[in-house]
């Protein structure tokens, strides 16, 4: 809440933060801090996706960078109120680098900064042409001959990739690669975008015919054009498609449909890339500075092996390639798997009257949508929250404001309370034979997400058909695969039509082995997980996703994507990391993590 | 300016207000009037727009409104906030009616009402699915085989026009008839929107290349959507086609391509329009209840006749039907106008090397366009209006409150500023030789657009080019047209291989006579002009803009158009119109005007 007594508070200790940080005394800066601090840096000292955890790591950090990064300015916000809640007051804060403008929040204990975020918002001198510096649009009489925007569309649509080369490429053109490549348009980066589908919002038009998006509306928005205040809380996966598509032509993308890149070496001795594209059957060579891997976090389907396979006589596909539960009216459908996919698959297919058995393999985290949202997302991202003056950038960086490290205590008591009104539910799964977790620490939804990316469910209905046997359970592992069905571990032979694997995904470096080579994919490494030791995230911690958003361990390759949110937000700093890297701004990097995990 | 001493009389203002509208007593509602009061009431009360001028007309209209509207509950808007500047208080309000939620706006002097906009936000139990009433989106388990979002479209898709029909047709698709097919839909008024060119924004991209809008970004939003801060300030006439392309699709209009409308006429018996339409190719009967003519204010081609035109050698057209300088390059055009069109047409055809002339018959007033911005638009449609907290629907509104009769005493200051800002720029066009004028009251540029629509030019540059002699210019009648060129009144003969007649539009009725018959044109009448009695804008007084975005003598025939933000914010209140009566929601109309001239 609104605390005006402590904003004096705040003030001097910004004050003394100033005058410490221009003495570049690190022992006096760290003496503002408490021992068990966290700092979450986000390029505007460490050209990083960062976070230092306790003051050792703060002072090594400053060591590093503080001399060139010359922050100063250090104020309140002069937009944003400072509050204050159990002894901890928060402040959102803006200062200056020597590259850049930028904000941040303050979280203050005891009169020492217990989390400190820093941001970059804009580079000194490259400011994005908006709002107020929007650029004008073409006058007559002082330039003869000069090319309409439309001329200078089509020239650069001619151009782009033969004549003129672009300095970045990206592979994907799904939620992630547009998004990124709205934020290198607006800062004046030459991008082009590699799509295999024939249309912007394929990707989305192509998956099985009744999904919606699982996140609320409000989280979702794209970079700079949010949804109308019209659209649906969730909004079906067509009309996506369609506000993709449009998209990519009013943000003026530079995007190529039905090509996909076969090939991609990075040229030490000229410092770019050499990309081979089959451009919708043209062969063309890119020669980009930077490469941006946007395939998808869900993107390598992963399939497991099961004897018997080939032999199968029905239709088998991995979810992502589910083509939906059309044809398979009065069938039998085995689906492995017991996540969001497998839960969507599920329901879709009883909706139409087949027959449909969920194989559980390991337990699920699931969360009703409504609980999600009421108390999950609602104080971030909801007609409340704007109501309240809680902008959408407002919001992801409040969420940004909580380090990796900590984020598990602010999350329990969310599902705490959730397990707790929805008990009626769980116990409804749990006699169903459910196999419910509520997150290896009871964390719950979003610590999963980051860790693995995967086990959990966000329901939005599946889950009653469960409770009432509309979708059948059956717990344990897959011994094989028959030629009329599937044979589980205890025994039990189910005949089908149709099995869907529902078996997730792997790492994005996967791409990198089949488009570059092993080696490099070997070299940058696991792409997400935060290192936290639980199922499918080993550690050493990291703290935060690993070479999401931030350079790698490969000069010039970078990885772009996450959930509608993180794309929209981070996206926002992979393009800024470029633009300077374009201009030749030095971007001293720090903390690059070594790589413990290579798939 | 703020002022918080004058809220409480405010209230008590509006206290008195309730008590006397409650008890019906209309002699103490008009003590509360000054006795030269205005009234502008946008559906509220009188289910029409109509300003009431003056105690008397106050006391007609409530005579025959008030016991059926019941307002109540007016009070001061609970987010704005009381100003008051030379001795008038203003404030904003919100009241109820019987049928709706409503707002306005009300001016105070010496304790008393002088202006009161009174306008209808939302019909009850009619609210529009927005913000907080949005729709859910698709769930499953409740509802077996229900459709999918993609699947409801393409079923309306395929039925609207045929199996069912549409409640309103509206005969147009460009920004016009685009804007209120989006509020339409909104309030789930099932219309077709019906457009003769190939793509929607072909109204657009067929003009000359070099077009784009003169007004600012900020006044040019369309509902629901607004541009992202990322557009230019003027933005070029393609990238608006492909917004409006865009917008068609993402707000899921029904819009037919390649069509128009052949005839219709007006059943009396059964009280719907029997609509008949070339569907790209393909005849097609509508029987609509609702028939909106939104063909362009500046839509019926006025071309005079002049003796000869029929021998003239070269190319001639009308500015809407100007291809562009392309293929002229080197050759004379003699350009008939010296309005907009002309202004426009002259400098891309000077840029592009042609031989140009302008021939001007009659004043025009020229402004320039940055100071037109600075001072006539800023102060409610810029980037400091919003930073202000200025949306675009109070800017709307608070453009609304001042009623037509007294606008040109607000105008008459920002054109004497401008005429004396630009002084030199004035002085440098009558030196050239041409013909200025400053509005017949010098009241400026918005005074000249609802009087007549036509009869200035906001200057983007061709001016400069006309002070430079290098549009060259000629004052006069046309005498005739030979076979090589123009012959003027003077006797002076211009070789030409190209004439451009930017000779501007009639009225919107024209349309009517083509499409229905000459009778139900003359009906209703000449269309735009507030009655000024101006050249163009014949008496009587009418107060507000003939037959725009209101009842008409003929039922069920409505027009809608005007520039971006009119066609913003009419729309909303045309859209209300027809939502109710779709609704069977009484409707009685107060002051539906007669009719005096037929164009």
């Amino acid at each position: 809440m609104l605390d005006v007594t402590e904003k004096p508070k705040v003030q001097a200790l910004l004050s003394k933060l100033n005058k410490v940080m221009l003495a570049q005394d690190i022992n006096q800066i760290l003496s503002l801090f408490v021992k068990d601090c966290y700092w979450r840096d986000l390029l505007a000292f460490t050209w990083n996706i960062k976070t230092m955890e306790g003051n050792i790591k703060v002072g090594e950090m400053l060591s590093a960078q503080l001399a060139h990064t010359k922050p100063h300015d250090f104020k309140i916000h002069a937009d944003r109120e400072v509050s204050s809640e159990n002894g901890v007051t928060s402040a959102w804060i803006t200062f200056e680098t020597s590259t850049a403008q930028c904000e941040g929040q303050i979280r203050i204990k005891k009169g020492k900064i217990w989390t400190l975020l820093t941001s970059m918002l804009e580079l000194k001198g490259y400011e994005e042409p908006l709002g107020t510096n929007r650029p004008m649009g073409t006058r007559y009489g002082s330039n003869e001959n000069q090319l309409t925007w439309k001329e200078q569309q089509e020239k650069e649509k001619t151009e782009l990739g033969s004549a003129v080369q672009p300095y970045a490429v990206v592979i994907g053109g799904g939620q992630g690669g547009i998004a990124l490549g709205a934020r290198l348009r607006q800062m004046g980066v030459p991008t082009l975008i590699i799509e295999k589908n024939d249309r912007a919002g394929d990707s989305w038009r192509n998956r099985y015919k009744s999904l919606c998006l699982h996140d609320p509306i409000w989280y979702d928005h794209l970079p700079y054009l949010p949804f109308p205040k019209s659209w649906p809380v969730f909004a079906p996966k067509d009309k996506i498609g369609d506000w993709l598509e449009m998209y990519t032509k009013v943000m003026e993308l530079n995007y190529w449909t039905r090509s996909y890149v076969t090939k991609a070496y990075y040229d030490e001795a000229t410092q770019d890339w050499v990309v081979d594209v089959d451009k919708d059957g043209e062969k063309v060579t890119l020669r980009p500075k930077q490469l941006v891997f946007a395939t998808g976090m869900s993107g390598k389907a992963s399939i497991p092996d099961f004897l018997g396979q080939d032999k199968f006589k029905g239709d088998q596909q991995h979810s992502s390639n589910h083509p939906g539960p059309e044809g398979y009216e009065g069938k039998k459908a085995v689906v492995i798997g017991s996540n969001n996919s497998a839960h969507d698959i599920c329901a879709a297919l009883w909706e139409n009257n087949v027959d449909v058995t969920m194989i559980q393999r390991s337990s699920t985290h699931i969360v009703r949508s409504e609980s999600l949202i009421e108390h999950g997302l609602s104080a971030l991202y909801s007609e409340e929250a704007v109501a309240k003056g809680i902008t959408t950038e407002l919001a992801d960086l409040t969420f940004a404001s909580i380090p990796y490290a900590i984020l598990p205590e602010f999350q329990k008591p969310i599902y705490d309370t959730i397990r707790s009104q929805d008990a009626d539910f769980y116990r409804g799964l749990s006699v169903a034979g459910f196999d419910l977790d509520y997150g290896t620490d009871e964390t719950g939804l979003f610590m999963k997400y980051l860790r693995r990316g995967s086990g959990y469910y966000i329901d939005v209905g599946a889950s009653q058909l469960v409770i009432d046997g509309k979708i059948k359970l059956k717990n344990g592992e897959v011994s094989k695969v028959t030629k009329d069905g599937v044979l589980l571990g205890d025994g039990t032979k189910l005949d089908a039509d149709l099995i869907v694997y529902a078996t997730g995904y792997g790492s994005m470096n996967g791409w990198v082995a089949d488009i570059v080579d092993k080696e490099t994919a070997d070299k940058v490494g696991k792409v997400w997980g935060l290192g936290s030791g639980t199922p499918k995230d080993p550690g050493p911690w990291e703290g935060e996703l690993r070479n999401m958003w931030k350079p790698t361990q490969q000069d010039g390759l970078w990885f772009h994507g996450g959930n509608l949110h993180q794309s929209r937000h981070y996206s926002h700093y992979l393009a800024l990391q470029l633009k300077a890297r374009m201009e030749s701004i030095p971007t001293p990097i720090f903390g690059l993590p070594d790589v413990h995990h290579t798939e």
